[in-house]
């Protein structure tokens, strides 16, 4: 694959600085890159590299210092944006997956569209509707009446259960879990925990993209909600009728409990927790493993176990840090006081 | 579906305030509730939706204010447990498995119950015993050995190693891992790591239900065990040798560290850490994100990493919030006092 | 099985102290131990156990106070590890796995080596290259150009997404998902997120070790990298890119965000949480849920969220819980401080 620099500062609407001729090999990172390829710097944590990368081209700011003569540059205002729009536009990866697996098991009552594609082992129960286009990979397991919506992509090992709809476009990685049983009990008179039966599902509208060995607990009753373009990472946990609005994203083994109510446009860094029966302003944003007990009803950044709008948490960090000095402070007054009572006792 | 609305109350022994001649169509919740079905009320922060819902009928405590007349009331002393009881006798899920699938796949040293169920492609491996009535569903692996007691449900994509025994009526939840190897290497004379082999097994007693995603390894010796009535919640670590004691329960991404040994009655809310080697006392109630990193001899509500009881966490976290005041507070202490120790200085 | 105490003093280099006619028919934990069985003694905390142990031999250091003599003891220098040696030597567990299941489906692309061992409905797919004596158990799946070493272990129920490469002698554990997606969007100009493709893969060193229902994300670009000998528990998260030097290990539920560098010999223990960007200093401990926010340059002890130096996060978290006395000190002080002022004006 060769593609001509130029092609590349149309596409990203950038300013070539340098050997406008240059033809382009493949994308890396600044300190993986090798000689014919295209890097970017946009973090200043990475410009340490810019000395040694042997990248032929690079992907700045304009008001980056262009000290090196032997690489070429592209100015753009966000070269990190422009790096992954090149990606998106010549590597998108296309999925192997096509036509229905003769080990495929689909029950007769299901519904499949056009062009849908089936693994091996792939088990499609009694009631399901699988939109056009749709791929499962292998060995995924849908329960009955599952509906899956067109284009989206399930890859293997993941298990839907019954009754559980999931719109269109929407990604889920493998060994996640949709619709398995909340976590519902009620303790007879002796204390013995009962099983209250799970009996509602889980709704995942457009656009939202599901990580690896996630669990999406199926509603009491009712729905648990995941609205359109939100995006959940890895191993996070999402309990029983909690609704997250539209576009908000979810890092890596957060944990959201049961009844709980995310709002628009929030970002939860990883291992966050937000506690049951609360709601989260729109455009709240929680830093990494915060700990939520109480409703939010003002977006802004938040952090700490119990979590605290962030700068207040910053200051009472960096006062923590000072406590030995306090406790120093506190003794030595306590002496001056105690000095000063004795002068004052001997003058009088 | 019609329930007459004086069977539900005969049902949970409520007293029926309005029409007792209605007829219930459905159970929801309060604030998604429509016209002919029952919802209920129970937590204080439930009561804003009272005003608008749809329900035709309620439930609610005896003292609670009926400022409604278009809704029909149902008294009863626990809301919320009446309405449990209503699912479990109107609605308990049926799960659609029955019989052994062509594509699963049984060692014929194997002892399958009566009226066992396994789905497309399970695999029963040699020496298994399967108890009566028991549903194991597709795409889920049992090593060799492994025993699983009668009326057990075991959902989808479920990993089961070698030897272990599962009791009656216990539950496994979609991308559980049961036996695997627990986290154990002793370090060579050059510092790398060798494994010791787990040759321990995991014992799971009667009415366990267990979330999905779950992992609980094998001892290293002997057995992890999981008493009767424990319920664990998705994405939840049990490391090897941990013993957890009759009816506890463990919220989502909750961990235990090895050969720790949790009491009975015990409840560890989410993302809880406990290390390993140490003792929890019955009855203890840990909150969300605790660290334990002591035993706890004496039950009660413990917060915080390191946890402290929540009592005392509770003062702390006040106290934290003081700090700049009390940090203002010892500066002016230090000024008043270099001004009392000058003018003490003047006067002399 | 019997063995004889000699042989096992022999082997470990240990001094027997009673009767050396002894056999032995089992290992097992000092408290779980039966009459023929050999235990061991190490953890202060386990001593209690001594009085009533039915074990008829025990490892113990040469200082241990043998008070009893109805035991038969084998004086050794690291008990612990004297023990984990005959585990090795005696009960190193076989796994009934050989051949190719008919079942099975292997891409003709795919290069199988010589005794690979592949269970029920496991998929090969193209390009795959399997090495010599591998076993791959039942209904794991590995999508395209997926490479696994000689002498690997991949238990059942995992998933290996395409171009993912793993090295010799590599042990995965049940639920695994290597390959996944890096949690990578760009927002576009309404804030809505767009999937950046992650074109990347894994590669796992030789001698790694993966625990259960872990989740490693393929590179954005480049590679994620596991280095020889690393060792990691279950439901561990490791984001894209991110890159854990040679003989490090990370404890159950622990979190590495995206292009982060673990340096060598470091130990990460349970629910640890690293953001994105930085890098740990080979050597680096850091204890339980400790959340690092920025690059650790000097080895050491780590704790808290934010994560500080063990020793100042101990003197912190002792003045913490002296809080409330400070506060009482405070008032106190500035009551003697307000009766000095009147006391002094009084006098002058």
């Amino acid at each position: 694959m060769q593609i001509a620099i130029k092609e590349i500062a149309d596409l990203i609407k950038g300013k070539i600085v340098g050997d406008s001729t240059l033809t382009i090999s493949a994308l890396a990172k600044i300190d993986e890159a090798k000689s014919g390829e295209l890097t970017f710097l946009y973090l200043p944590a990475y410009e340490k590299f810019f000395t040694n990368t042997k990248a032929s081209a690079i992907l700045v700011k304009p008001e980056f210092e262009k000290s090196r003569n032997d690489i070429t540059y592209i100015e753009v205002n966000e070269p990190d944006k422009a790096f992954s729009s090149l990606i998106i536009h010549y590597f998108s990866p296309s999925f192997y997956l096509s036509g229905v697996d003769k080990t495929a098991s689909i029950d007769n009552t299901a519904e499949i569209g056009a062009d849908v594609a089936l693994g091996k082992n792939v088990v499609v129960s009694a009631g399901c509707k699988i939109g056009n286009n749709a791929k499962i990979f292998h060995n995924t397991v849908l329960l009955e009446n599952v509906e899956i919506g067109n284009d989206a992509l399930i890859f293997q090992n993941v298990s839907i259960r019954e009754g559980c709809k999931l719109g269109n476009k929407v990604i889920v990685h493998p060994g996640t879990v949709i619709g398995s049983d909340g976590f519902g009990y009620k303790q007879d008179e002796k204390g013995v925990y009962q099983k209250i039966p799970q009996i509602g599902n889980v709704i995942i509208e457009d656009d939202v993209e599901i990580g690896a060995n996630v669990t999406i607990d199926r509603a009491a009753i009712g729905s648990t909600i995941i609205k359109k373009g939100v995006k959940i990472d890895n191993l996070v946990q999402i309990a029983h009728n909690v609704i997250i609005d539209e576009n908000s994203v979810m890092s890596a083994q957060a944990g959201i409990s049961g009844s709980t109510k995310i709002g628009k446009n929030c970002i939860l860094a990883g291992q966050v927790g937000v506690v049951g029966h609360i709601e989260i302003a729109d455009g709240t944003i929680l830093t990494a493993q915060s700990g939520v007990s109480k409703s939010i009803k003002k977006s802004g950044f938040y952090f700490g176990s119990p979590a605290k709008e962030l700068k207040t948490a910053k200051i009472i960090e960096a006062h923590s840090r000072n406590l030995p000095d306090y406790y120093k402070r506190i003794t030595q007054l306590e002496e001056e006081v105690k000095r000063l009572k004795e002068k004052l006792n001997n003058n009088s």
